[in-house]
């Protein structure tokens, strides 16, 4: 069975040496509650919780998967039980307001967790997972009626929730939903229609599910300005707000599915449900970008921790099997063959793994220290930058950690050879359960067309800026330091380059718009591997401070990963950058009856 | 469910058009045979076999899998009347020796069937796909009686074949094995051993499996200069030389794996079983390796086929799915949305499969017609030069075809978007059954090792001169072509720097060794992007001499894709050529002990 260990030398590293989150910490409101000695206490539990409680229910919950019996779904085995160790343990309370019962934690941390979370068990942490979403979109939007009712069982964990917005004619272009809502005398809506791919739609795990709806109501206008959104329960609170009556809501079928089988995936009927309007009439696309956003860098992490988890396990088989001999001579002449870490090519295989581990981490560290500014900052301006930023790199976080992610865990599948294709050793599961991330949430290429059409180009590239000249100034800074010399230099050139590629894209999109759909994808790559650069190469500055201590093979390994992300990942940005600036041409020039020449005969 | 036209045109195209097979076809010897006529019925018999017999039983056979009952094999519902047709119709026999009961076609042809036959069910292709190693080694190193009993059965299509190489603790290094061979007094051996990975080692569709065996003699030298290769029928052949008493071999347990669950992936046990050697003693690594070549060829063509079978199902769904408006304004104004293939990203999915699957092709039927010369060449000097080209591109086919060919199903789950994860489209099951093309048969890992070490390298070189020297001839002929300019141009120079590259490295791996592992498989890639390039410039040549007939649409079609290929794919070459360059110094730099550093505490 596949092991876990937390990365906690890592993210300490990461968090209070690179980072400083303990002075950034100290910075936020209320942050003197997460003290370095309290954070690292709050990382050794849920290492511990996630090893001890999730990990050994993540092959058995692929096994088994879930059930739908007389109408109720039933997750595997286990996974209710933990889900109760999970609430007693005060985990989905962690980072939530204390107006409704959180701890005020810094959501950073809760992010921190949730690496763990997913490199355990994904398809578990998705039922927690779900409750994020639904809850800051009643935190944002709801009446203080519906944070009362519904925000304090999501944050206690006692009910959680879900988002419903799929249908089966339409994911990413909502605006063509049919789920109808009709006004009741008395303030509420009747909501019915169809929603697919709900996940946690249905399950056993908390008494309580509270939908997210997305529907159009009588009057609405055409579209996507037409759509609101809607809270409906599974059970209608009752008079002490605990479940009542079973509302109009029932789950009509499982999905089969490549991976993340111990996570229901559900057909969500809405047969006249009653629901109620949250946030303004017509506006629940708004409502629901909130929800969306939080669940963006969700899944990101979700690419993170399967990295991390198939990393580790590839690692602990490279040195334990042993076949062939290195091709410099016997390493291990007192065995039969030579542990196949010896070999450069599973070296290469097992760096990529530990590089995408470790800048994933970096970056998604860094990202919640800027949504902890976002949501607790104290200056108006400093909110708005972070804002900005969080909007640059959401879309990087969620579809590069995730596509790469998906390279990850298959370079662990390969590190196995044909074992890894054999169920029993968990690698493959970690392929077929990271497959999703690329997909839910918006695809890359929905990612790419965020980033680049709405974030970058409608900003003419200011937000862009925003990030590229910190990058610039980093690189000017330590333009000097000879440890960082061969690091600095390529970043700067990169960085300059980001900001052409940009400008050439924007030139010829005003000519024509299918120009930026051309380039996304590309683009979005480039800057995810530039992103991780810039972080490397913090990574390097502060690791080569340290290399004299006690902990020299740490600091010496983290600029020695660095500086194989630099020569042997990095040079991927010459495809991308050629790539983008290749154009729409080649992509539109056969027409839609043509591209099946070869065969339609 | 999934559709499947197998893509004559195409595959006219290749071969009639711009591989010239009726003329390679009639300089073999009895390839008066194999005229056009003979030719175009068989494709389309075949075709229709794949889609009409095969392609209705891939979702079933997946869900269904294989079952062990009583000790016996039984393959999913269908498998076995599905073989019997395919005996039926002569299939087996096609390729084959006449004076072994074959037809004498060219092995070209059943290379093409194959891609048909991968294309539509993977799973169930692998029984009779197991079976031409297994002839090939008889063939090459069997006795007469050996083929009189064994081969006979093979060709017919009555019996099926397996390779049992892999134990449990070695799979890539054979000079492990354990498995015994003890001679007894009449001449036969008594084997003895476990082998696992056994695809097709026992099943329910032929009255007899011939295994072919690795094993140790008692006195065999260490490591893989002592094995030695045994035939070990599943029934001993009786005096009619029909299946008689049961052999001391049996299927053990079945394996779990993530896809090809529909193909029996067996634990073979030998227990005292009677085995015959093939070949010399203490030489059967070598005649392994006849086997291996054809089965390596043979994986590759599973990457192309599941490559054209996503390629075609997700052109179907990108057609008829209405999502969003094109960015440049509405392209279906009387449909609710666009049609998804308007986008330029869905394009840009569909064109890296069609670039694959026509490259891809290329590559396959371009080495065909090479194994068609070592076969039935008639001057040695031809022979010989056809087996080292054939040396060197075995890898390429072997490992890019199916690289590529899981990106290729990959792009096919993301044009479906989230339906793309759900187990009834049928995407999701060609990423998984092409997982395993990157294992089996030796990893991309190993086919890298062999055609920059083995091939490349230890010939000085001499081997891929004789390639790039051809690519050189043609970039030269079409210097002045002004349909060929943007083609050959950087063909030739990415022709320059392949030797470039290859020179480099041969340097460096005179200091160190492990340079050669530090760069194979990027090496390996980047040959195929290469090879591909020089196909598609053949292809463009041909084509822009018909653009004025009637099939223009076909013929521009054809340009337009290898445009796309030069402009978005070709470009790869500039990460592979840096990460060759790179050496081996940051691969090699970290310890074991200090990989783990970041969670080991």
């Amino acid at each position: 069975m596949p092991s876990y260990q937390a990365p906690l030398r890592d993210l300490r590293f990461v968090m209070n040496e690179m980072l400083g989150y303990p002075a950034h910490y100290a910075r936020l409101p209320g942050g003197d509650e997460a003290s370095p000695e309290t954070v690292d206490a709050i990382l050794e539990e849920g290492a511990r919780f996630a090893r001890e409680v999730l990990l050994p229910l993540n092959r058995s919950g692929d096994e088994e998967g879930c059930r739908l019996e007389g109408g109720e779904v039933k997750a595997p085995k286990g996974f209710r039980e933990a889900y109760q160790q999970y609430v007693e343990g005060g985990w989905p309370s962690l980072a939530a307001d204390p107006a409704q019962g959180g701890q005020g934690l810094p959501h950073s941390l809760a992010m921190v967790l949730s690496e763990m979370i997913c490199a355990t068990n994904l398809a578990w942490g998705m039922y927690p997972g779900l409750s994020h979403g639904a809850a800051d979109a009643l935190r944002h939007h709801g009446t203080e009626e519906q944070k009362a009712t519904y925000l304090t069982k999501l944050v206690e964990g006692v009910w959680t929730g879900s988002m419903c917005l799929t249908e089966p004619h339409c994911g990413t272009d909502l605006g063509l939903i049919k789920t109808r809502a009709v006004p009741a005398d008395d303030g509420g809506y009747d909501i019915s229609g169809t929603k697919i791919f709900i996940s946690a739609g249905d399950h056993d795990l908390a008494e309580n599910i509270v939908h997210l709806v997305l529907a159009k109501l009588p009057d609405a206008p055409e579209g996507s300005k037409g759509i609101s959104l809607f809270v409906v329960p599974k059970y209608l609170p009752d008079a002490d707000g605990g479940p009542g009556e079973h509302n109009g809501v029932a789950c009509g079928s499982l999905e089969h599915k490549m991976g993340i089988h111990g996570n229901a995936t559900c057909v969500m009927n809405f047969d006249a449900a009653r629901g109620y309007l949250v946030g303004a009439p017509n506006k629940g696309l708004a409502c629901m970008f909130t929800m969306m956003n939080a669940a963006r860098l969700g899944v990101g992490i979700q690419g993170l921790g399967l990295t991390e988890a198939s990393f580790q396990n590839s690692l602990a088989y490279a040195r334990d099997r042993l076949q062939m001999r290195a091709l410099s001579g016997p390493q291990s002449p007192e065995k039969p063959a030579d542990p196949i870490i010896v070999h450069p090519d599973v070296r290469r295989m097992l760096l990529t793994q530990k590089a995408f581990a470790e800048g994933g981490r970096m970056l998604v560290l860094y990202t919640a220290q800027i949504l902890d500014v976002v949501e607790h900052g104290e200056a108006n301006a400093e909110r708005e930058r972070a804002e900005t930023l969080l909007g640059l790199l959401t879309p990087i976080v969620k579809a590069f950690l995730t596509e790469v992610g998906f390279e990850a865990t298959n370079e662990g599948v390969q590190v196995f050879g044909g074992h890894g294709f054999i169920r029993e050793w968990g690698m493959e599961q970690l392929v077929r359960d990271a497959r999703i991330t690329r997909l839910y949430e918006g695809t890359t290429g929905i990612q790419a067309l965020d980033l680049l059409g709405r974030k970058v180009l409608m900003s003419q590239g200011e937000t862009l800026k925003l990030f590229t000249k910190e990058i610039h100034q980093f690189c000017k800074a330590e333009a000097d330091n000879p440890a960082l010399k061969v690091f600095v230099e390529p970043l700067a050139k990169l960085n300059a380059e980001w900001g052409e590629l940009t400008l050439g894209v924007g030139m010829k999109a005003m000519q024509d718009r299918e120009e930026v759909g051309a380039a996304s994808v590309d683009y979005l790559m480039y800057s995810g591997y530039v992103t991780l650069a810039y972080l490397f190469a913090r990574a390097v500055k502060q690791a080569s401070q340290s290399l004299e201590g006690d902990e020299t093979a740490f600091y010496q390994a983290k600029i020695d990963t660095a500086r194989f992300y630099f020569q042997r990942l990095l040079p991927r940005t010459r495809a991308h950058a050629a790539m983008v600036q290749a154009g729409a041409g080649s992509l539109m020039a056969i027409s839609s009856e043509d591209f099946g020449c070869g065969f339609e005969l």
